[in-house]
């Protein structure tokens, strides 16, 4: 069954009229068309009977087309309103939805007052929960693809690590990192960042023109996308020698992850994953620098559904695709993160980044 | 008058209790304060008369504060309700709104929802236009950022140039581009386009690995960002003579831009400038080729208020920066888009993009 179809039933059987989907993800993973609209109108409407239509930019429709989405793409220009082309668009076939579909998650409010305008009867119900649903589970085509970011993501730490050296900018290393990426013919996921000495101890700090010396320890977080996929990896080395201090927070982050990653199978909740982890640093006694959550769902977005924290008590199934990176951050001594791509199969956990690691000293 | 201040005023001559702001341009236009939070709450709430707040996540706190915000800055966990812990710092502060002010082709429905779950009894009213109008003027030290960044574009349309040659694919000198600029310590503002041959007609074309060749056209289209800033440049060069259809569509596209360039002053209104530009493209007989806006405005977004369309009667001031690209796009010859930043000075016109206009044969 397509993604449109899937939806479809779900609207016949929770007698739901129509369903809108605006976020160009979701988009992209109904209809196979991957845009960046800015501020301009990209959606879909899938109907419980009528047929769906694919609603873009005019100069879009043959990119759309070319994406392979076998039905109706409806143009508007900059000068239209382009959600009163598409009331009138849902009107032409003959439908007044009663109860929309709509993405409580994403969709601006301005859309949904238009929506309202246009059909003044309607009701609005959620469609992120069923899209989650769908999305979190992923096939092996997009397993495959999820392989190939990860082995992308697990050689641009190799790029990173061969190219630290005395006196180089954290930027120098990064445009590296991001020119033999791109050499391969992919982007990266997100902002790639490496962080030297003590700038590794800020889990949001941003690569700038710190010169690397020796004795700093280094930590790239990046990630690439591969036909429209995700991956996201964290690793900490040493350039020169660490403290004993160190290597003890980073002994205390790696049995965080790979005790977290041990853990990883069918039935297992998000929480308690969060806590294998939190338990393990708390341990160490660096509890209060572990600050943020364990994980987050990764497919077509870098960061989605499901959030791997200590108040998800969802279920992990077999297809659920996550991250895992644990992390300390002690100002005074280092900042260490270190984070895995995972898949939940049958039998427990299939590792998609394969970078050790174990302590590098470089 | 900070920005605060400015909304406080305007919150008070319109009988409007608070203002929620979501949108992460916005909130670092009035806190100074950059951050991209994904999917996790960052919001500034100012008030008529109580002290606003900026909330955030729990890690960026210490960011938020260095950044220069000089109100309270509430944290929030992944495992708390951030709309939740919102609510209760409103109501700590002994407000109860009746109206909010929120930006609705920003603000995701489901967070008006907590709102309104919180607040039952308020009312939601605009504030896009009131930021809209504050932001769409920009001062001496936002206009020198906007130089700054516009400088940076034309130095990567130079490094472009340079890195054509026979053989080269469209992804190697894109990275020489990005890798030109990150030495420079910045970012580009959008995904930078490098496009060649038959590609330059598609008017969001993806760079991949087509190799150039001599009697390509190649089109750039980047920006790069300063201090917070974007820029927004295009050009289109050839390598070898190119032909005399190729050279025609050339200088059409050249004559829309350099007309609508002339014609910007306080006064003119967007789609004045527009008319101009689709004129001059309509009388050497390429109306029906020229598909998009003649622009949009430019600032802490690389595409933000106003869009410069023939639908638009916005009269334009002093102050104001914006785009002005032109295009042709006809398949079977080629695609020619010159894009400007222009800013509207009293007297006219000042343009922040310097690289060369003329035709250059590479």
């Amino acid at each position: 069954m397509s993604k449109v179809e899937e939806i479809q039933s779900y609207l016949q059987q929770n007698q739901i009229d129509a369903a809108f989907i605006t976020t160009p993800d979701n988009v992209f993973y109904v209809s196979g068309f991957k845009s960046n609209p800015h501020e301009r109108l990209l959606g879909v409407v899938i109907f419980k009977e009528s047929e769906p239509f694919l609603i873009c930019p005019q100069m879009e429709i043959p990119d759309a087309k070319d994406a392979g989405w076998p039905y109706e793409v409806i143009g508007h220009q900059d000068t239209e309103n382009a959600m009163e082309i598409l009331a009138q668009a849902i009107k032409g076939r003959n439908e007044y939805p009663a109860t929309f579909a709509i993405e409580k998650a994403q969709l601006i409010v301005e859309r949904l007052e238009a929506l309202q305008h246009s059909f003044p009867q309607a009701s609005f119900v959620r469609l992120d929960e069923k899209i989650n649903a769908m999305r979190v589970i992923k096939d092996e085509d997009e397993l495959n693809k999820l392989r190939k970011a990860a082995e992308l993501a697990d050689y641009a730490i190799e790029v990173g690590c061969k190219e630290i050296a005395e006196g180089k900018t954290e930027m120098e290393i990064l445009t590296a990192i991001e020119s033999a990426i791109q050499e391969k013919g992919c982007k990266m996921s997100f902002e790639t960042m490496v962080l030297s000495g003590p700038k590794t101890a800020s889990p949001h700090g941003k690569p700038g023109a710190r010169k690397v010396a020796k004795g700093d320890m280094v930590l790239f977080d990046l990630g690439v996308i591969y036909e429209g996929y995700c991956s996201d990896i964290t690793r900490t080395v040493a350039f020169g020698e660490p403290t004993d201090a160190q290597k003890e927070i980073y002994h205390a982050v790696l049995a965080a992850n790979t005790n977290a990653v041990a853990a990883v199978k069918p039935g297992v909740r998000a929480m308690d994953l969060d806590k294998i982890a939190r338990d393990t640093i708390n341990d160490a006694g660096y509890g209060e620098y572990f600050t943020h959550r364990l994980g987050h769902g990764l497919g077509i977005s870098v960061h989605e559904f499901p959030s791997v924290t200590g108040a998800n008590d969802m279920t992990m199934e077999p297809g659920m695709v996550f991250t895992i990176e644990p992390g300390i951050y002690k100002s005074d001594v280092t900042g260490v993160r270190i984070e895995d791509d995972v898949v939940v199969t049958n039998e427990g956990v299939e590792v998609l980044t394969k970078f050790p690691k174990e302590l590098i000293i470089l």
